[in-house]
């Protein structure tokens, strides 16, 4: 369910108070993170769903039926009886989030563009495309004028990073700012939930950890890069940071750990690196845009702090809890970041971007928020 | 139970089927390490337990009773009905393990090598202190020359090191005796059979992880560079590596995972990394002890292996798997290494130890294997 | 944090927008339960926090300091720098929620009630007593009156059922009324945090189940009889049903699962069963209660429901979802039931209880609610 | 790996050591309980893997590539390196353990069957058949007397019961010899490897219980009536209690746990009840089958027994441990039991039953152990 958090509405966020919502689209919308879109956009002040599609399994039923609902708040019941739809190219809703798996989110999600919609989303298919901005609402919203690049414009692709990527992005972007990032080592600790739904076997992590997710190491290098890359109107200039990665998939159902040690340029003490850690607003804060959270970085103070259980939740799953930081024997400073690999990593991040996208004049049609 | 593991015995190993056994004590019988010491000594080749000692409130109480059994092999009946002690120093077992803790370890330990027994400890107390060997009987078995500056001798006092920091010393010593180890960053996932019993509340670490266990770094950073150093005949001259060590505990009940990333002098392939592990072998190979893997390190091809539920009984828990050896973007090479925390990193560690000791001539009037 | 689920708020309710609240003394403030009552107490409309209690190590801390706070909420900002007192009785709020241990719960509460407070305790200690009302307010409202039996009114002691028995008794008081429950068997599969912090340990319970809880298949037994029981208007007739009970812990955070087996007076169809748990509603709903769930029972038609992590959540922990009502080949009908242990089976139970005794009239000096 | 567990061999089994071996093929290899057969029948006495078989998927690559080996065991080397046949009826081998799934089962076994080999399932396909027997080696031996009445003797298929089954009938089995079982409740808590690989997804089940098992209830009903039936020469009348059982699937890896609660004709003490499991042994027992345990059911006596990481290793994990054999409010007795569910109720239970039938003739041209 939304949750405006009891803050303030900005102006921006204010008008949609009066005016009529815009219709999205959610592409895969009965897996793991589909579910979530769904559940976000109930009762959210800029945005209604238009229609759901799935696969050829689902299609027709209503989306009670076909989806497998997964998640501790009920089916929103605007949704429960829509049916779903297969994903083919339309341009009914001028935006469109999706959640569609990898292995078939590539060609979709450029007909979906060129039939005229921004579609915000979550696959890794177009990460890398030169054209295509990779964005972390608070780290790089300029990124989102590359969409005037694309040849489908209006229409357009945006992408959300990889869900080990963003909460380590965010954490980066302001270290880079104020001192600047050369290379990092970072360790994953990721929940299951990153995995989809069967995705990983209870029988492979009880009492267990496995020491290996599939491409992800080579993701958290690449994306990183790409996010804290400089765009110069033509195209994206990545940043020159070296990046190793080592992801662990560990028994948690929600919440990415990472263990970090970062070379900065400059050498501050790791009380100012915390402040300036804390101090982190991007342009969603600006915006008030409805799903940012007030402070994207919440440094904690307890010894054993960010944990996944009692962290991953804060500001509704969208803030990045940081904990340990402290100096490094080796490089610079050291950290512990968590993020909700389901919420601010993927279906919150998304919408984050669209709403982003929106209040930007980047989504077709919609010069203003509603 | 021992286990011979099938393999031809040596020479030494063979003596022990005509001889009388050495008389063992066991200190902290009763706690998570004691337990699994009762349990491997249960048809051990060389020693029989001699006495159990336990703390007040168990004192007087039979074993079975003292202990509140844990392990998924039955209490041996000759320990069961031994009278547990309290732990006060005696000679009439001159070898003892101590699976003591540390809020108590240290001076009984010392009182007990004044009364002439060589003692072989799990805790942390003694561990820095120069006169007194860090063993790890593969790595650093000319450590156990320290006894001879110990101000008790015959008696004396051996240490193991912390659970976390056998498994990356094993893997280390070979890599820094071929192409020099010059720092490293390790991040860890423990077991929380780490923390004894009761140890970690199932509040805390069902669904989550918690990325701080208290000194543990400190231990790792440090006790590393005296097992990894030189002894001079006067004292240890600890290695010059740095390490930047970062601690999590996860929900696994045995095995403690381990991402390193090294930097070495010189620049190996990593096949050639891999080689050299695979090919190590130290002093309790060559002895045959009778609790020594017949390999230490296991290095395993598998994506995404090491894993703890998988691989934690190698050799029954006494040998090190290694996974995913590969260069580093940052360092010069990285790999996950495993190692059952209780067995190899305690009990088992400090009873290979035991034996080398013995074998080498250590054990107070004992100048041979049985 | 209190919320009021979007219904519409009865007169009762409305009346608290413009009066006062009602001081509420929270007894053992800092443990799980105690954690969970000031979480409950944030933003409530008719009670704020007047004072916590802890134990003599938290006597004179702030509560941020005291409670190990282990709630994803954070800690209520009004409570966070409140300094936790020792428990002795005073009359400071006439109204007291207790989550005293067992162990010292009995006579400090007396003491409280001597004191002129109404005490709702959440501890075991006086559940049975003759002259105390154990309620569940949908099932036995009138038990209250057992307070004008109490030596010590306008002070008094309402006690608050074992957490796997309130669920057992909301699903069981409709089926009593319309078919007459003759006998029953059950078996729970319960949540580790209803042994509290730090309760049961992770090496217990991790890849387990342990088949014994002391104490709480007599609890189940034994208090749901006097719930079910016939208030005379002197004391407790006991409803005269057998039950059988088989209590597990199982690998849970919250959220208490139990198969039911009833044999009833009367044989209704499944169906007609499960209608009447549907529509079952109680003095809370008709008060409109604050805490009050819409609906007490939720009759869930998934084949596999309910499941604690799906289900546990529904109206805010405290509504009971029930599953696979169907017939039995032994007794007449079987079914599945949840509760959350800590929300309904503890600290929002008491909550309950203490918002129907103000607006039955039942806390001193204030005759009705705010 | 087999384990003859220290005990003196019988007659029958030091047969064993002179004669050949005889060739089992192993049906569904690759699969969970398949690699648990495989694991079991390394080293054993009488049997050797003569050929293993796998789906389309498989076929033709070495059992090393198309296992995905989750055992702690390593692979037996004798079959690593086998070639993986697609699952077409042979008489190469005379017996033949098929873990094939039941969606193919079937006609599959026929098939063999009527090759001339005698199939010893682990699948339902054929439990129900009446002509063919549903055996717990030590409770109903006789029921192999139903092959004489199927058409394609020498060649026959004989099933092994479902593993939540097969506990429960060895504990109902001397009590209702002794004392006669009317009717029974039992409630399981069953580990996630009875679903196989991948099975059940860990979204689902961490942090959750998952109240219904898809049919488990139903096989509990009809095959526990099945077993303690009475072979006439012709069929089996099938005895006439009353079953209720209600399943669960808890996050533990291995080891199924039931809470039962039994009427009996007559009424024993507890403690005799409990006696007469303790002193059950069968006929497996009697000839020393190289995989009996020594005594069927282990009646612990903690009160928090039995659990499944503790208890389920017992005797290799061919043993029920019983705990908490206790009188009960509305039937006669109550207890819980524990059995390893790959190991008794699958791949071990299949491999006695295959071990008797050899023993009793009933293996196509083996007349007597090798």
């Amino acid at each position: 369910m939304f949750s405006p958090q009891g803050r303030q509405l900005t102006d921006v966020a204010a008008r949609t108070l009066t005016d009529g919502l815009v219709p999205v689209g959610v592409l895969g919308a009965t897996g793991s993170v589909g579910q979530r879109m769904v559940g976000l956009l109930e009762g959210h002040p800029w945005f209604r769903v238009a229609y759901v599609t799935g696969s050829e399994r689902s299609r027709g039923l209503p989306y009670r039926e076909a989806a497998r609902w997964a998640q501790s708040r009920p089916i929103p019941p605007g949704v429960a009886d829509m049916e779903v739809r297969a994903t083919r190219a339309t341009d009914e809703a001028p935006l469109v989030l999706s959640a569609l798996d990898a292995a078939v989110a590539g060609p979709v999600e450029t007909a979906f563009a060129q039939a005229g919609a921004l579609v915000v989303s979550n696959a890794r298919s177009h990460r890398m495309d030169p054209a295509v901005p990779l964005v972390v609402p608070e780290v790089n919203p300029d990124h989102l004028g590359l969409l005037d690049t694309q040849p489908t414009r209006p229409g357009g692709i945006v992408t959300n990073p990889n869900c080990s990527t963003i909460g380590l992005a965010l954490t980066l972007a302001p270290l880079h700012r104020a001192f600047g990032v050369r290379r990092l080592h970072v360790v994953t600790l990721q929940a299951v939930s990153g995995a989809g739904i069967p995705g990983v076997s209870s029988m492979e992590i009880l009492d267990n950890v496995i020491p290996f997710i599939g491409g992800e190491e080579e993701k958290m290098e690449r994306e990183t890069r790409k996010i804290l890359g400089v765009f110069g109107g033509e195209g994206i200039e990545p940043a020159s940071l070296e990046v190793s990665a080592q992801c662990n998939r560990v028994p948690v159902i929600d919440g990415h750990l990472a263990c970090v040690s970062v070379e900065l340029e400059e050498e501050p003490e790791p009380e100012e690196a915390a402040r300036v850690m804390a101090d982190f607003r991007g342009r969603p804060q600006r915006l008030g845009l409805p799903s940012a959270p007030r402070r994207p970085l919440h440094v904690l103070e307890a010894d054993d702090a960010p944990q996944p259980r009692l962290h991953r939740d804060l500001e509704g799953g969208m803030a990045v809890p940081v904990g340990r930081v402290r100096g490094c024997p080796l490089l610079t400073l050291r950290f512990v970041l968590l993020s909700h690999n389901t919420l601010r990593g993927a279906a919150g991040g998304s919408l984050l971007t669209a709403e982003l996208a929106l209040a930007e004049g980047r989504v077709p049609g919609r010069s203003e928020v509603p």
